[in-house]
């Protein structure tokens, strides 16, 4: 237990009017930078504008590569190789969320390699062992990937959604302005809510003990998250929440929190299922499966666990029976998911239909059972999806 | 408030048995190593053989500087930065405590200059910008050196300890095994755990408010020390104890708790005089200190800080009134100090004398009153100095 190595050397920058930094990063690694983003929403509200404004003073050569998906797709990873090999591109620029920043990690890799970047997935994928340095601006607080080394990409051909961590890939530099998210609407900021607390739950419960310190730093980022995600959804334009979820969600999954701990995630692999086949957005499909999955996996070798959650992070009686203490914490994330942030609750209100489950289920369990809080066979998966109906 | 950039590169391994990996990190850096240590401990417990034993694998060239002091000073810095300039060393390695890495990184900078590496330190100082690289073993888990990018030399010609950060001088790579802390005594262990309380108070106790997610970082930190240190002080070999008070000790002070906080810390400027004039641990003068520190600032308006301090830390009632709350902090905080850990608890115990109190204060402000969570001119030193005795 608790050996492992800490290796984040990723700058960042944090805080409104940072910007002014970034044509002097992006030139340590030189003049030729593919831009990323997404649909136009940052050329609406004037993101565009300065980060161009910002390039041309540092007299950088752009390339552009736009419309990245929400759950990105190995097409557009293919295309943003292509252009970097073909202009001779220096640096990567992401603006954007997860979405824009995963994809642009896997151009990067893309772009040192001959082969066809899917096949930097799945089983038997090929080494990542260099990509060219990228720099992100994030807009949206919730996967973690401007600060981590993995990405998840969609191949809708395949039907598969499939994730990959390197080194290589992690950002040299992040901005992180949470004046950007602003204008990002209630149901993704409940959507990004959730998926934060998902990175920090997947290693929290988890029986591979590792150090207590590690634990308490995961509840203070989980009460960071469940007292601040409502005021960013009442009111968007609070800096205070949007900067305590912004920063929140980079050390959810950037590794510090994992101490030596290996045991696998759950929740992901079962929800990137539901995405790969109905391209639902991922912290919804979290949000939605978590509680079941909790309420499925109790036992009394496990209480503990439960206790220390509902405890110290949702302020419940630490007084009452341990079991008592664990439904109540169950009953809390789910009121905190789908009152207090307004999500969803069932598959059936999503479209997510019984006929996929067996087939999502063996997907989920591609590379053998999920040995993670509980081992989660095929057969559990399922029975985890019919609980979300 | 809060912006801020995050920037610390430094890998750690952490954990038993990583050593073997000394090699290979060194190697990036050259051939020609300057090893430093303190006292003749590493000899008599086996880690200067296993280092030594790593070093020969490596095909290293070995310089060895020994006898670097607790509270370390000025000569040893001379003498280091000139073997490295002599020898033509590639890369230091300090194994040892906050004292030896201190005092090395130092040297690194010193190597680079044509100056008197005392010329680093006070008014006037010379730029830091340049280092030799710095891979560190660290031995006592307090200063956090390890992790950060600062350091404090004591000059007893002068009669002055000062400190300087300066990125060039953050360790690339740094081993954080708690085995290696089992031989710290229960005195030294003790102190370690109020240095460590005191990096994260000073940060916590702070008008310039930053991230509530920070605050409740820092509340785990330290709750990870109530918790460990008196299991540490009783069994020096409990692994548990000594690698949550190892990974707090570097994070309380590698940068990341402070967010955007740019105030001044209090105790460790009015410590470092009494280990400058009477050469005592540094972790019991600040133990000393905080209690009264805390008691000398306490006023209505900024009594909210001393009850989430109180109720978060220490688990008092938070139904209380507030300066009731306040009082029980700094009464379960000296308790902390002086009944579990077993410190002393006066100056008169460790026999720093009124006759001193002036000019340690003047020397205290010797840039100016201390504007950290209350500003304090050299008066209010000489008062806090006094409900120490």
């Amino acid at each position: 237990m608790n050996s492992f190595v800490y290796d984040i050397p990723v700058k960042v920058y944090f805080g409104e009017n940072q910007l002014g930094h970034l044509g002097q990063e992006l030139r340590k690694f030189g003049r030729r930078v593919l831009l990323t983003y997404g649909g136009g929403s940052i050329k609406r509200n004037g993101l565009y504008d300065r980060v161009i404004e910002e390039l041309r003073g540092a007299e950088m050569e752009v390339f552009e590569l736009s419309g990245i998906e929400p759950n990105p797709r190995i097409e557009s990873v293919r295309k943003g190789a292509e252009m970097c090999k073909e202009h001779g591109i220096d640096v990567l620029l992401a603006v954007g969320g997860g979405s824009t920043i995963d994809a642009t990690k896997f151009m990067a890799a893309g772009a040192c390699v001959d082969h066809d970047p899917w096949e930097f997935f799945g089983a038997g994928a090929k080494p990542i062992e260099r990509a060219l340095p990228i720099v992100t601006i994030l807009t949206l607080s919730a996967t973690g990937s401007e600060m981590d080394a993995g990405g998840v990409i969609s191949n809708l051909a395949t039907q598969d959604k499939l994730g990959r961590m390197a080194p290589a890939m992690l950002p040299k530099v992040s901005f992180l302005d949470p004046t950007l998210t602003y204008s990002v609407s209630a149901y993704q900021t409940a959507c990004g809510a959730a998926d934060i607390m998902s990175h920090i739950m997947e290693v929290y419960f988890n029986t591979n003990k590792d150090l207590f310190m590690l634990d308490s730093v995961m509840e203070s980022l989980l009460k960071t998250v469940v007292k601040f995600a409502p005021v960013a959804v009442a009111e968007p334009e609070n800096y205070e929440a949007r900067a305590n979820l912004m920063w929140a969600s980079s050390w959810a999954i950037n590794g510090f929190i994992n101490g030596g701990r290996k045991k696998a995630w759950s929740c992901h692999p079962m929800e990137h299922e539901l995405s790969a086949v109905y391209d639902i957005t991922h912290g919804l499909g979290l949000a939605i499966l978590t509680p079941r999955w909790m309420e499925y996996c109790l036992d009394e070798s496990n209480v503990d666990r439960y206790v220390s959650f509902g405890v110290n992070v949702f302020g419940i009686d630490s007084k009452l029976e341990p079991m008592a203490i664990a439904r109540e914490s169950i009953k809390r994330l789910s009121e905190f998911f789908f009152s207090t942030l307004g999500l969803k609750s069932t598959f059936t209100e999503v479209g997510i239909k019984r006929e996929d489950f067996a087939q999502m289920a063996r997907k989920a369990c591609r590379y053998g059972d999920i040995k993670g809080f509980k081992t989660l066979t095929p057969e559990d998966v399922e029975r985890i999806y019919e609980m979300c109906l």
